[in-house]
């Protein structure tokens, strides 16, 4: 493919799978002055450590700044390393340290494991929905993703025994706590159900666990790795505990395939910076997070019940919605006439901005579905955009009786 | 390919093309306490500058906490993207700062060029030797590397075209200024014959420049992108004039493809880190690095001096090097009869380290070359470590004798 017609540079053939995202093409129309969004992703930058951070990075520059301002180890800052192996221990993930590859941020962690597991034309089974930026992170190398239909609890186990037996795939990516975009969590039952079963038809999988200690009322069950860690490759991140701006994420692998994502994440960027790995570091190595998690799950309660009241106000009959228990979203399902994607202007003019759910399906996207994100906005603002939402929807509803 | 004959994984063709760096297998052999290493390629960290690292951290934490830890924009933080357009213009590299990629060190910048331009199989010619670095780089994509032969003045313009004509190449990646591993650099007459002989050819230029601003007399000509903007990707670094521990580089490639190198980059890690971008800007942004290159250009001619007058003492009869004019290299020419990499465990025993130059070529190693460097090790380090060394190649002359 050539870049176009004047230039010398031709376009490796991978190129035409990579595209704009939607949603940043979304946060651009919603970063209007007056536009209420919840659209973004975005943690609420009130919980962001700002004064532990400052002394720590005083603590860094004053104790080791050349060793932090030097290259360093691909594989990472080992006293990080260590902090992540216990903590992920206290989850019931018994790893050695030299089992963690620090990455910059989890999304590095799906860039290195699609370039080392997916060959061109490989099946990937992936959730339907899914995570956005992994849909973008496996493209490049030319998957065939295949969504696993699911249910309240999950993905289906029989839809995904029927997707691994109809092709030969390298992995199936999921996301078992408080899942991007729908906010659901799998339940103990299912969890042990779907590890023994891939685990029986010789099914990888990737559990991508970004949210999982957001949780409201109760901790989730035990994570998939935890149940098979031959079987499954496990990500980590510190972007929804402490701050996303650090890029600062972690992949644990079987020691089977390990060594390869070294050697990946070394060609990629030779390490995560080493600054920021110590800075992190001393920020939680004494406990910090025990302390902070608490405040953003009380925060994020708060708001998704504000989320969920305003929702049972304004919303027209038709429209549905899940309880998530906890993370960052929650899924809405319009009536079936009604089209997410050509709602988004109209909600923008009102004010209001949302994430139409249908860039989220790898394939069959259900156009009459929407994510809403209650983290960034606060309770005021959450009540105003979910009326304007409403009224939004009710017009729509009323356009196509 | 399977992980293992226990492991459900199964790996992509391309994960055959990894390998661990020989040049980090070399670092642990040389990392034992009492070895002076002339091996790796690490910035002397006394130049490092803290303080200034010290002011700037505080200052965006004070005065931008939240947007320093927020997720950012893929493409990076506007005022140093701005600032980096506006140090390449002084340069004679007219470009917008839309142009400017701000990327995870310029490592990133060579995985992301990788993705979007080489198809497994695409013909892609390099220096010989070249660094190794770009070569794991490329690696996974499965291009077809072809070395280009050269000479003290950087790659032939012959071997160049004909190697370009053999194959249809989809670019040509070089270090025109005081290039890893051999310090050599392009001069003015080379650089225009090579930039108008691709531009006729129609071969795109991969310019990357680590080590630009590390000139010791003179400044070098003019680079390659700034006299066909259109034709040649440029990667830029603050790893060599700052602190590689910070992980910042940035990429400028012309409109025709820039597009795609952002979304590669989005897909990779989303954005560098936001906090690192700002603190760099803070520190660069009156003016610092007027002050503070000038420096360690003095600091790193001192030790090029010292190392060249060293090896005029030490070196037998037969032994050649260069004297570079800036950077952080220098490359030995054993006698033929010689190998560095099997010298290189005698070097370690009597307490001095190199790289052999063998794995810096992408094809047909010469093993009688090696790369030093002069910027680590301090003079008094320099004169112990180059006798030893030179005591070593006199033993093993006598053993081929």
């Amino acid at each position: 493919m050539k870049a176009d017609n004047t230039s010398p540079f031709r376009m490796a053939r991978r190129a035409a799978q990579m595209n704009p995202s939607v949603i940043r093409e979304i946060l651009k129309l919603t970063e209007q002055p007056g536009v209420i969004s919840f659209a973004g992703g975005l943690p609420a930058p009130e919980t962001f450590p700002v004064e532990a951070m400052r002394e720590a990075c005083a603590r860094v520059l004053r104790d080791a700044p050349q060793a932090a301002l030097q290259y360093a180890a691909s594989e990472g800052y080992a006293p990080l390393r260590e902090w992540v192996a216990a903590d992920l221990g206290r989850h019931g993930l018994r790893v050695d340290a030299d089992q963690v590859l620090v990455t910059t941020g989890s999304q590095q962690g799906l860039d290195l494991v699609a370039k080392v597991l997916i060959d061109a034309g490989s099946t990937v089974l992936v959730e339907a929905p899914t995570y956005l930026g992994a849909l973008q992170a496996f493209a490049p190398m030319e998957p065939r993703l295949v969504g696993v239909a699911g249910d309240g609890e999950g993905p289906r186990i029989d839809a995904m025994a029927a997707a691994a037996r109809a092709a030969d795939a390298r992995f199936f990516y999921l996301l078992p706590n408080f899942q991007n975009p729908t906010g659901r969590s799998m339940g103990e039952a299912r969890r042990a159900e779907l590890v023994a079963q891939a685990e029986a038809i010789g099914l990888p999988l990737l559990e991508d666990n970004p949210y999982g200690e957001l949780w409201f009322d109760d901790p989730p069950p035990t994570g998939l790795a935890a149940r098979n860690p031959d079987g499954v490759i496990y990500l980590g991140s510190f972007s929804k505990v402490l701050a996303p701006g650090l890029r600062l994420g972690y992949v644990v692998a079987p020691r089977a395939i390990a060594g390869k994502l070294l050697q990946a994440k070394q060609a990629a960027d030779l390490h995560t910076p080493g600054f920021n790995q110590r800075v992190v570091h001393e920020v939680i190595r004494d406990g910090f997070l025990d302390r902070h998690v608490p405040t953003i799950r009380a925060r994020y309660k708060a708001q998704r019940d504000a989320m969920l009241a305003a929702l049972d106000r304004h919303m027209p009959p038709g429209v549905r919605w899940n309880k998530p228990a906890g993370g960052m979203f929650l899924w809405v399902e319009l009536p079936a006439a009604l089209d997410a994607t050509r709602l988004l202007p109209r909600a923008v003019e009102r004010g209001v901005a949302f994430v139409p759910g249908a860039p989220f399906f790898a394939e069959g996207p259900q156009a009459n579905t929407l994510r809403l994100s209650y983290v960034t906005a606060n309770a005021a603002q959450i009540e105003t955009g979910i009326a304007a939402l409403g009224a939004v929807v009710r017009v729509a509803l009323e356009d196509v009786a």
